[in-house]
């Protein structure tokens, strides 16, 4: 028997309309690409999203259609996505900072119509243009007097385009299931692969983001994703921001320490979320320069682990509360966050650093659990670490135009690729990747761990550990460190500083010097290119 | 094109589930009806679930069956809206404080086949069982050394009963959008009508409510919902504490000032929800005894409108931020909530409290307008009166078993029955119901705000307005006062009471002192009765 209740859709259209209606005043305030800062309103977005949608409709995009943006975080931007859903077209995030290979892969491999460009990014369209045929459109998102001389042929300014269409238009009707965004990996290997989100997911993953022990978001919030909206949905603020009534400050296309502090400052930001690197650069720039936060009261951090440093100097120096978080694409993106629960909370800051050093718990809507290589369910004990694998309402069930490839496992959970513990608690902490881990002799050995360890060596900027084939032990640890400036760390010493902290089966079994580590598009250590160069090592245990 | 997200539908039981793995060791403290403190967790309550879903499959219980409680707040209540749901079939909350003739009439109506009945009820029920053909299995929420002697035929004790199952069990597999429960609405005239909730509208409702401006809900809050399960769905507090994994405190039998005062500050009470009433008796006792609420951080009202001096009170003497709230049974129950917008804060508390005792706003998943009667938008100046009409994903589409009465308009928006003023900032205020509003010349008169001056009059304890037919004004408010005991009100002394707060024409023409006011069973005024005794009432005016 059916309940009887009415039929109402969750589409992400209702958002901006709710926004513009119950919040229809509240700021968007950007730091424009063309330089000054843009001040406007949920209202104002709505309507101007509504003539995007028209013009989109004119220029014969349909339901289902892709539509790029290669842009950073303004309002533009923001606008770009409601209209685009709204027109029942699925927004394209295009993450400039990919390999220009990975740009024409993804483009092509989306068959994108229409391509919404920022100007720093115009010169990059306009190298591989002609390697993308299935655009028809080039829109940059500016003005007609900021308009740049162009290559792209028939390319327009946004704000002149937009301007064809007036805002008498009905958002294009659709089932909740449609499609309405899509983000593809920047994997290490193999081709990138497009996550399609659906109306549904995104709505239920803004609510479920919103609450206390998520991100915790209400009117009187003013927040500032950091974190673009081209990785990984922008963690969802660009949805539950307007859902939740917040008003919202866009940082623009300068993301360095200075920027970052000063638009914190000036436009009064009490929640911002970005990736570690992001708030190296800050805390060092305010360590500089003795400027405190005034207004930020919480930043939700994630992408890689966050160093237990940086949540201490956050919480204890500035009074800034951190929200240590984990998630994937695939994932919408949050799969956890970590807020200390009651029955853990103490006065010892010690004791709950180790515990917001955890990548947190899982929220109502994420379920997950750690197996073994074969599948089998593993406890969760805090200690034993397994493949972390995840079910949930804004999870992956395949990739887009690979939907014959089975990527769940019989449970209908989706395997993160990630390698984690679960403590009794339900707080999660991610020991590796399950192609980085080193299996020594049918255990586990965490690469993430010892790097962790041996970056706190003094005389050591960045490390990495791969596994090296053993006769005996299948695989066993090296360990590749990059010198701080000016410094020299010997083997020996780096190993003894490891020592205290290790099962002595942990122990590399080398330390190699290099005077740099490989990265990839998004920062990540590149350990597939590492592990080519060191596929012939012979370590001295051999 | 479809989203390639998975499927994990809204399902009741995945809550418990959340709850029983993220929040296992969670307190759910209950005031039992037998007498003593009761102790229980998420973990052992989902396992009791399983066990009464176990049980009624056993019984016979299909998906589609509705199985009656007749019972207060306890954690037996709860775990049995979790076993009922997860056996696949729909809890029917009965209130007990119905007239005989109601509760005859629903269970009929409903066809429920099992009752679960608190022991206060069974007097009760023994004597309506005859008329109550449908049931086959009485199950006493107790254990057997409480047990009755009962006429009850093959009444069992609850404990025992669920005993006789253990907990391998999987829940029935369902479709997010069948039915999970069902509540009728005690209305003034007519048949009850029968609210059929969905799981779907269920578990959306909730992750609504959790948001900081809604209830506010987290891991760190103890949760005492006052408001019964069987009055609107405990306004979601049932499914939002273990969704949020907030320990949950259930006042059991005993709703009195002193006892509730009592457990709100024995078990540590941080978030409250109830009725007026239930906050006149509390702040009456505490007012005597010199009482303090040490951890009560904020206080949910709703039901009916909230008198400012109660907001004042809560909020001034005692610390306690109130959150007033509306709805009604047709919206699973929470149809706004009035939090503070910052563009409306100010230090300035009497324009506060004037924010404050309005009804609040919509949150996201609740659309509404005001119209005329001919169903034309009015403005949100404020001021402007209308029909108040809502649609939403928890909002009804057609009541139980009158699925071809047409309840909502061609836009699919329900009339609430309200009236109601709409402002620039979304604050929405109840100014009267439809049927109550006086029609004068064209224009409305709001019953409610004339009562509200009438009862602040020294002399008078309770007031009633209602419409009399006058041959030129088509209608003309009459005032019916009760008053204070010793008190001898005059008609000039409570108009002159009415004159400076009021537009000239919404003077009543009459006042009329009567020994008391009829009322419905929930407590409400019973205006129908008034207009019948009143009919042939002729107005010195006419």
């Amino acid at each position: 028997m059916r309940g009887l209740m009415q039929d109402w859709p969750l589409l992400i259209h209702k958002v901006i309309d709710f926004a513009a209606i119950e919040h229809g005043g509240r700021s968007v305030v950007s730091r424009s690409v063309e330089g000054p800062m843009h001040r406007t309103t949920y209202a104002e977005i709505r309507t101007r999203s509504v003539r995007l949608a028209k013009r989109l409709a004119r220029e014969g995009i349909r339901p289902g259609d892709r539509v790029a943006t290669l842009a950073v975080n303004t309002w533009r931007h923001l606008e770009a996505w409601y209209g685009i859903t709204g027109a029942g077209a699925i927004y394209h995030t295009v993450n400039p900072r990919l390999f220009e290979d990975q740009i024409v892969y993804i483009v092509n491999h989306a068959e994108d119509r229409v391509v919404l460009v920022d100007l720093p990014f115009v010169p990059l369209l306009e190298k591989l243009a002609p390697r993308l045929p299935s655009l028809e459109r080039y829109v940059v998102l500016t003005d007609g007097a900021h308009m740049p001389a162009t290559s792209l042929r028939g390319a327009v300014p946004y704000e002149e385009w937009i301007a064809e269409a007036d805002d008498d238009f009905r958002w294009v009707a659709l089932d909740e299931n449609d499609a309405a965004g899509l983000c593809y990996t920047s994997g290490t290997t193999g081709e990138p692969k497009g996550v399609l989100y659906s109306h549904r997911s995104n709505v239920l993953h803004a609510m479920m983001t919103i609450a206390p022990d998520a991100f915790g978001i209400s009117t009187r919030d003013v927040i500032m994703p950091v974190v673009p909206l081209c990785h990984a949905n922008s963690w969802s603020l660009a949805f539950a921001c307007p859902m939740a009534g917040a008003s919202m400050v866009m940082p623009g296309p300068r993301l360095d320490g200075p920027s970052v502090y000063d638009i914190l400052e000036t436009e009064r930001v009490t929640m911002t979320a970005a990736v570690p690197t992001v708030w190296f650069s800050l805390l060092q720039h305010m360590e500089k320069t003795g400027g405190t936060l005034h207004h930020l009261k919480r930043v939700a951090i994630g992408g890689s682990a966050c160093p237990p440093a940086v949540i201490e100097t956050f919480e204890r120096k500035y009074g800034v509360a951190v929200i240590h978080a984990w998630g994937m694409t695939e994932m919408s993106p949050v799969g956890s966050l970590c807020q200390i629960k009651p029955e853990i909370d103490t006065a010892d800051y010690k004791q709950l650093l180790e515990t917001k050093s955890t990548q947190g718990c899982a929220p109502f809507t994420v379920e997950w659990k750690i197996t073994d290589d074969a599948g089998r369910r593993l406890p969760h004990d805090g200690k034993t670490f397994g493949r972390l694998k995840v079910r949930g309402v804004a999870v992956v069930r395949s990739y887009f135009r690979r939907e014959d490839e089975t990527i769940l496992d019989e449970e209908g959970f989706f395997d993160t690729g990630d390698v984690a513990t679960i403590d009794a608690h339900g707080y999660m902490r991610i020991t590796d990747r399950s192609k980085d881990v080193i299996k020594s002799g049918g255990e586990w050995i965490s690469s993430i761990e010892l790097e962790n360890l041996a970056v706190g060596h003094p005389d050591v900027a960045e490390a990495a550990v791969i596994g090296i084939s053993h006769p005996k032990w299948d695989e066993r640890p090296l360990l590749i460190v990059v010198p701080k400036s000016g410094r020299e760390p010997d083997k020996d010493g780096v190993l003894e500083h490891l020592r205290p902290h290790i099962a002595k089966w942990w122990m590399p079994d080398d330390v190699v010097v290099v005077p740099e580590i490989p990265h990839t598009a998004t920062g990540k250590i590149l350990k597939t290119a590492l592990r080519e160069r060191f596929r012939d090592y012979r370590l001295p245990t051999a």
